[in-house]
C-alpha cells in the first residue's frame, strides 16, 4: 500500500500527474503496459479460437477481424514504450501464461458456452486493465485509452445469444449456471493478478487510496452481474 | 479440358485478356478468389495456432503478427468482389474445410514439426493458388498479386530451422522424414480442390492449354523439393 501523501509539499499543476520521469512511475507503467500488451496477445488467441468453432463462415469472419484488432493494438503500445527506451516483450514476459489457466480450466461444451465464455472471461480481464490503468499521466492514458477500447465483441455475443435463449429456454439456464462458473475462474485470475503484480494494486490505490484486492474484486462482480443482466440471466 | 482456340477470331489488344464482362469468366474468378479468400482464413487459422505453440515470447509476436497480415488481405478481396457486384462470403464457402483435412490429418509432435509442417503445407497451398492465377485480367491479376506476396513466413522458419537442425543432426533425419508425410497429405488437398473445382483446372489451361492436374502437380512438388532445399534437406 502507498501511504497517503498528506507530507508531500504542495506541487502545481504540472505535477498534478505521475511523471515517466519518476524512475517508480515509470517502472508501474512499463508492467502495465506489458499486462496490457499480453491482454491483447491472449484476446486476439482466444476469438482466433473462437472464430475457428464459429458455425458460419460469416461469424468466423467477424471474430477473426476482432483478434486481428486486437493485436494491432501491440503496435502502438511498443511503439510508445520504445519512445522511452523500454522493451514491451520483455515487460509481457511475467505476464506469459498468466490467462492459459482460465482458457484451459473450464472447455465449453458447444458454440453457446463459447461465445459466453470469452464474453465473461475477456469482459473481465479488460475491466481488471481499466482498473488498474488509473491514475495515470495523460500520455500513457491516451494509448491505454485506445487499446481498451470497446471491440465490438460484447455488442456481438448479445446479438447471437439473445434470440438463441429465446428460441430455447433450458439454454439459458445452463448458460447462466455456465457463467457462475466461468466468473470464479476469471476472478481468480484477476486475484492472481494482483497478487504476483503487487506494482498493479499500487497503481490503483493512486485513484482510490482505500482500496483493497477485495473491493476491486466486488466492482469487477457488479460490472459481471450487469453484463449478464443484457442477456437476461442472473449472476 | 478448354479446347484449344484455333478457330476464335483474331482479336485486338483489348480482348488479349478476359473480361469480367464475360459470365463464363467472371463465374471463374469468383470461385477463385472465394478459393484465395478461403486460404487466407485457413492461413491465419494455421499461423495463430503456430503462434500459441512458440517457445519464445517473440516468435509468438511474430508468427501472430503474420496471422493478421494473412486475414487483412481479405478485406481487399471483399471490396474488389464487391466492386462487381460479387458476394466473397458466398464465394468461399464451396471451400470451407478443404484444408481442415490437412490440418487435424498429422500432428506435429513439437515445435520444429509444426513450423515444418505450415512452411511446407502453406508453401503448397500459395503455389498452388499461384498456379490457378495464371491468365487472369490485369485488374484481377494486381489484386491477386497482393494476395499471394510473401509473408516473410518461409524466411523465418528457414532461419530458426537451420541452426536447430546444425545443433542436432538427428533432428534433420527427422524433419526430412516428416517432410515427406506432410507433403503426401498437402499434394492430396490440391488434387482434391482440382477435383472438386474444375474450373480452377480451366484457369490453369488458359496459360497452359495443355496442361492436366498431373503436370501441375509435379511442378507443385518440384517448388517443394527446392523448399526441402533451403533447409538442407532431400525432399
Amino acid at each position: 500500500m502507498v501511504e497517503p501523501s498528506a507530507t508531500v509539499p504542495p506541487a502545481g499543476p504540472p505535477s498534478e500527474h505521475p511523471s515517466l520521469e519518476d524512475p517508480g512511475y515509470r517502472c508501474a507503467v512499463l508492467e502495465l503496459l506489458g499486462l496490457l500488451a499480453y491482454g491483447e496477445v491472449a484476446a486476439f488467441n482466444r476469438l482466433a479460437k473462437d472464430a475457428q468453432h464459429a458455425p458460419a463462415l460469416a461469424d468466423q469472419l467477424v471474430l477473426s477481424r476482432m483478434a486481428a484488432g486486437e493485436l494491432s493494438h501491440v503496435d502502438g503500445l511498443e511503439q510508445y514504450v520504445a519512445s522511452f527506451g523500454g522493451d514491451l516483450t520483455a515487460s509481457m514476459e511475467p505476464f506469459r501464461g498468466v490467462l492459459g489457466d482460465f482458457d484451459d480450466r473450464t472447455s465449453p461444451r458447444d458454440w453457446w458456452e463459447r461465445l459466453m465464455k470469452t464474453y465473461i472471461g475477456y469482459g473481465i480481464v479488460f475491466d481488471f486493465q481499466r482498473e488498474v490503468s488509473g491514475g495515470l499521466d495523460p500520455q500513457t492514458r491516451a494509448v491505454v485509452d485506445g487499446v481498451l477500447a470497446d471491440n465490438g465483441h460484447a455488442d456481438y455475443v448479445v446479438s447471437v445469444l439473445i434470440p438463441a435463449i429465446a428460441a430455447e429456454p433450458q439454454l439459458g439456464a445452463r448458460l447462466a449456471l455456465w457463467g457462475r462458473r466461468v466468473v470464479g475462474d476469471a476472478l481468480g485470475v484477476a486475484q492472481h493478478a494482483l497478487a504476483e503484480h503487487p506494482v498493479l494494486a499500487q497503481l490503483v490505490s493512486r485513484v482510490r487510496p482505500e482500496d483493497d484486492a477485495a473491493k476491486l474484486l466486488n466492482r469487477l462482480a457488479g460490472v459481471h452481474s450487469a453484463r449478464m443482466e443484457r442477456l437476461g440471466l442472473n449472476a
